[in-house]
């Protein structure tokens, strides 16, 4: 048996995210119906650097599978995208060791979450940025955002949907800028719990528009209630970009 | 009765192009629809400048239609955007005089065509630009384009499936230009035939690819027939921009 670890990425509009769910097209059972397929039939399990939600998007999510196969690692993502469909796509393959974890091992994330700032909708990017019409303040998220990273309890910042129970994170930076029309959030930590994510991103969004001062975010954080915190941004605005290992 | 004019732009994607046919989702059929509502069940005839095929997508496509409702010029794309289709949008109503005509006021039209030079298919993009992993001569390309402007019989343009006569239209303008990753086309003239971009832009690729001499263009124009020419490039590259009248 070979390990092999993969980077993916994916357009997740048409997916309900990245877990197998009975019924639904995920990216999970799109991956393990290819390799079954490659593997005549045998089911090859997939596990995956942590889910992804309904529509939210990956660049750079990360895989590992196991194979008795004789393929060289370099032909990998070829052999995959011949089977794939078109909105997913294997981007590199490298043989690891048998102990190599995308789950467990993974030491730190970033994800974009793109708000797309303007009057006027655009149609064209619909799937792909959160369409975000009303004035904001930007200096003042900027003053917010830092307040967010760092080692804390981060209940407030989590769905109440979870089986997780240890809600400590380190975030190691949040950054914000503005690109084009677009301001762009980028989430780099150790890791992030269910929805956190988004619901940073809509907290941040909230104190744009003046609902919330950019110095009450460490008693939002202290609260470590889900309701001290601002809405849940859309999925389809958010990016998985990069997971790092050793 | 008012008649209205309006710019149009949608995504083609999930259209199976303008004109209402039979069983198909076309943009014409979402258009009248939507009219319809508004007019309480009345029937609501839409005129474009012109069909787009299945899958090509628009920025500037100009319609008319006319109304008996009081609904103010400015209120009109408000009124058709809160019931249009999450991929079709009007940016901009105006009144216009009953002898104006979308189609037949048409003075010059101008599409953009985009192809994307990569080895590596974007996902992200898959339903906007042409996927070409080929190596071309941008250069043979910028020196075969100018050979196709002016005033010429473009029946070696011109898709077989056409009941057009008149094969004569003029060309002002094919652009070549490079921006990032991609090869984007202009092409404005007085008037396109059926396929006739798609139809420039493959046989502008072959000529970049070292198929066909930069110099050949104008016997491909003399032979005035559909083999003569190149492939046709796919539709879901293509976008009609803008359209221009008096």
């Amino acid at each position: 048996m070979q390990r092999v670890k993969a980077v993916v990425r994916y357009d997740g509009t048409h997916f309900s995210g990245w877990q197998v769910q009975p019924g639904k097209r995920t990216v999970q059972l799109e991956m393990e119906r290819v390799l079954t397929k490659i593997h005549k039939g045998e089911h090859v399990p997939v596990v995956s650097s942590g889910r992804t939600d309904s529509s939210v998007h990956a660049l750079g999510q990360v895989i590992h599978f196991d194979t008795p196969l004789a393929v060289p690692e370099e032909k990998w993502p070829k052999a995959l995208n011949q089977l794939l469909a078109a909105d997913v796509q294997v981007t590199k393959a490298a043989f690891v060791d048998s102990s190599f974890h995308a789950r467990f091992d993974a030491l730190e994330k970033t994800y974009q979450y793109r708000v797309h700032l303007t009057k006027e909708r655009d149609i064209f990017r619909r799937h792909y940025v959160y369409f975000y019409p009303y004035p904001i303040s930007v200096e003042d998220i900027k003053r917010a955002a830092p307040h967010l990273t760092g080692t804390h309890d981060f209940s407030s910042f989590c769905s109440s949907r979870t089986d997780v129970t240890d809600m400590v994170r380190t975030v190691h930076e949040v950054g914000v800028e503005e690109r084009g029309d677009e301001l762009l959030f980028t989430f780099r930590g150790s890791g992030f719990l269910y929805n956190m994510v988004r619901i940073m991103t809509g907290t941040l969004l909230e104190v744009g528009k003046g609902l919330r001062h950019p110095e009450d975010m460490p008693a939002v954080i202290e609260a470590k209630q889900r309701e001290s915190a601002g809405n849940t941004a859309p999925g389809h605005a958010l990016y998985l970009l990069e997971v790092r290992y050793e």
